[in-house]
């Protein structure tokens, strides 16, 4: 099996892969081809939780993660998305620089949206101040992004990537029910690619200062599962399911019909981890994959 | 016919259009499945041209911009991501402040990347300092940004929004005459779908103080043409058909192989303004939508 570092290395020596900025990739040929069938395959897994797809926006509002304590759990990963300044004479210096790209990175005016860091704090906003009348599962895809500087790698840690969610939020045991058979859906369907893989019990990586803590409580009630893919020597967290108990339904105000704040639980599915896994186990070269990618590959071309 | 303020007013009211930010919009339910189908649509159009497809790269360097004379042309509409410091002290600030999301907006480090204002420089940036042996067409898609300030309106002016593009680059004559195919289909595909449309000669939004002539040059040579769609009393460009010359062929020294620059033209279609264009003239309710969209609802459904 070949570890992270060969499939790149591969994949740029085909002229499938480049990058354009730490962690910021693209695909094309078969490893793209190879990626969409995943990505087909990864939003259909979960067809029989019924869910509503929803188009989410590529940007959130800085006060959705507010609401959701994003910034004393998470500020490290943050990324936002900022325009330039409208100040015609700081516009017009960017514009005449004998270096417009070094002056535009300190030229932008303060953020006025954050780049998501899971796609599913789009879900719970969208719901907020709500009562829902039965459990609702929502599917929701799109990029994400989370910094974590030194330790980006092409595929396996990405600054940008895909993430595949769905989303329940109703009662509780409805919720944890959700949760499981999201777990073993994903186990069998990542068996089923010839994967080597496992679920975990798993924690967060909390922002020690102020979330301390949290990470524990997370493990000894079993909130956190991650399914872990095999590539090389080392195992990939490829997708996670999570349940939030009422974390939040109670910070965004999400009804239950029967009275209380709703729980809520999430599947999250890492696309390009998915890929790279693959790849690693077999291969860089379309004609040594398993007979299930021809399907595959077919039903997203037709 | 609906203008744009009623067709949002309606998505709205139908719960089918949210939107997080200026510009920044979710969809779901019917509205969402027309886009879908208008997308396939879309990105099928060109399929004559026998496009590589790419999955391009969520963002961009910012020294790709540069060689593209980006930062003389259109520095207003600049958005860039940036991750917040990664200073300690700067941190844990953001992390226990009582208004995490307004600290947050001025924490951010220097933007290390640009978001993408179209996709086809991904083109050029991948294609650069080489020699192409013949004619190549490549089709891209992905979440554009441009910021136009108040003048932001969900699905007329995104600040993000989906632009499909096929870029074409190689000897002047096959670059110019793809260019013109697009236009002709796309006008044909806008009357099928039964949408008031004209294709007219345009220019784009040079900024006035450093790329003042460069409007006129594009107007007197005809190297712009826009699709218009009616939008109750007012016409989107919706697509538009570009022809370069060989600006991204010598910024980008992309050469031909029977020796000098490469000239480059792209169409580019922007999906969210088709999707309001059709709703405009067909209404919100999918029982009004020409038979067309049945079948190509139902293809993506498949």
């Amino acid at each position: 099996m070949r570890d992270a570092e060969r499939v790149v290395a591969e994949l740029r020596a085909r002229g499938e892969l480049w990058e354009v900025a730490p962690g910021v990739t693209g695909l094309r040929g078969d490893a793209l081809a190879l990626q969409r069938a995943i990505t087909h395959a990864l939003a259909t897994l979960d067809a029989g939780e019924g869910a509503e797809e929803w188009c989410v926006p590529p940007a959130l509002a800085l006060d959705t993660l507010a609401r959701a304590e994003y910034f004393a759990s998470f500020p490290q990963w943050l990324t936002v998305a900022a325009h330039l300044s409208e100040d015609a004479g700081e516009l017009e210096r960017v514009a005449r620089s004998a270096c417009p790209a070094e002056a535009a990175r300190t030229a932008a005016a303060p953020a006025s949206a954050a780049l998501p860091p899971a796609v599913c704090y789009h879900v719970y906003a969208a719901l907020a101040d709500s009562t829902i009348p039965r459990c609702r599962v929502v599917g929701v895809q799109g990029t994400c992004w989370r910094h974590e500087g030194a330790r980006l790698r092409p595929l396996a840690r990405g600054w940008a990537f895909t993430m595949r969610e769905v989303v329940c939020a109703g009662a509780d045991a409805d919720v944890a029910a959700f949760r499981d058979r999201g777990a073993v859906r994903a186990l069998a369907f990542a068996r089923s690619l010839g994967l080597r893989a496992r679920l975990e019990a798993a924690t967060d990586p909390f922002y020690a200062p102020t979330a301390r803590g949290r990470a524990l409580l997370q493990r000894v009630k079993g909130l956190k599962q991650e399914l872990l893919l095999g590539v090389g020597a080392e195992e990939l967290a490829a997708s996670s399911f999570n349940l939030h108990e009422r974390f939040f339904g109670d910070a965004f105000a999400i009804q239950l019909a029967s009275g209380g704040a709703a729980a809520t639980a999430c599947v999250a599915h890492g696309v390009e981890r998915w890929t790279l896994a693959v790849l690693a186990a077999h291969g860089c070269d379309r004609r040594g994959w398993p007979p299930i990618f021809t399907s595959l590959t077919r039903e997203v071309a037709a």
